[in-house]
């Protein structure tokens, strides 16, 4: 049987946390270590390679491959499009459009995201549903000088999440996670007391010719994201 | 100059993001990409993997790659030891034990780690302050059974994650993020005012001899957290 990247990344993990290589510990080096799995070299550094992107070992140059004493763990969270993640629970999805309007650039949008003084974005707020039930509150912001397209897209009918991903499929991205408490709007909106405390998530988006969007999305009563790693 | 599967990974990632190959459309094959780029095919390999990877592009065996018509993002989070945390923050680290006491589990515990009826269990309340002020407050059970070292610790001058991580340097983990209210106790503990909305960060963690610990760390008010992805 041929002996995988992932048995020989199994079994190092595996000694790892039984403490045979203990934290600091020097690991053996990948020619030794070809020869003790009876596998090519290659095969020994992929499972290095995801080991140190993992942050459990740490690989230098010249003094070899360690244990990380504190291993870096990371946490990957998948970021879902609103529909497709209320269909997944099984529930219907539906949108609902609060307010699209095009305005000046209010003064902290344009500290945030460096916009020029004078132009113009355009601002939607909009409700997702599940199975009829409030489900995420979408405020959102995005730059016609960027992406033009915004100016002629209505969102009566589908939300601007959609919209944008058929328009720029990838961008990069900055995220953040938070609580906040909901003031009357929020309330109402997603059926909760003034004052309840909400999980939002906050993203901004750009290509390299400037920032495409902000969106703040605030998220029913009782939220959680939750990740195995 | 050497074309690095990072070149080839950025080329078709603009060519992604500018239109040229849109949602859903196929990719040229490896060998025709390797010629294209004057790379090895393994060079091509690695960048069409890591696309893959993040959700970027879609590979199937027969099928060919083609890019994701809805891409799934992933954002990656650092799970910091909260030490480090605040040290990298320029602030002073100070910890502090509230209590500390073997207990019988008690049954919502039980059920949700599967443990067993009568069994002992370890939990620790602790803060975590930077700077002097509150910035963490940590409420955690840990199971002898699988990690009967904890009845011996102390935790009397630093905090159980420390502890852990040099007891079981590796672990499967479960993660949770959510937004909750502040009761009276971690009110008074995080100086806030009752029903503050707080963040909240929930952890498991087991080996596969069972479960090791649950963890709920409750931030200060306003705590949030970033990534770039």
């Amino acid at each position: 049987m041929t002996v995988t990247f992932k048995d020989v990344k199994a079994d190092l993990l595996d000694q790892i946390a039984q403490g045979v290589m203990p934290p600091g510990s020097l690991l053996p080096n990948e020619t030794d270590l070809a020869a003790r799995y009876g596998c090519a070299r290659a095969t020994v550094n992929r499972a290095m390679r995801e080991l140190a992107e993992e942050g459990i070992v740490e690989r230098k140059r010249k003094a070899g491959t360690r244990v990380r004493s504190a291993p870096i763990r990371q946490a990957r969270f998948a970021i879902p499009v609103v529909r497709e993640e209320i269909e997944a629970q099984g529930a219907d999805y539906r949108y609902s459009l609060i307010q699209h309007r095009k305005q000046d650039v209010p003064d902290w949008l344009r500290a945030r995201l460096s916009l020029r003084r004078g132009q113009k974005i355009v601002h939607v707020v909009c409700m997702h549903w599940a199975d009829g039930v409030p489900y995420q509150h979408e405020d959102r912001w995005i730059n016609p000088e960027v992406v033009p397209g915004v100016l002629r897209a209505s969102f009566a009918t589908s939300g601007p999440n959609e919209w944008l991903l058929a328009e720029v499929p990838f961008s990069n991205a900055e995220i953040s996670f938070m609580a906040i408490e909901a003031d009357q709007d929020l309330a109402d909106h997603l059926d909760c007391a003034p004052g309840t405390a909400l999980f939002r998530t906050e993203r901004t988006t750009w290509l390299p010719d400037g920032p495409i969007t902000l969106v703040r999305l605030t998220h029913r009563q009782g939220h959680r994201i939750t990740t195995r790693y």
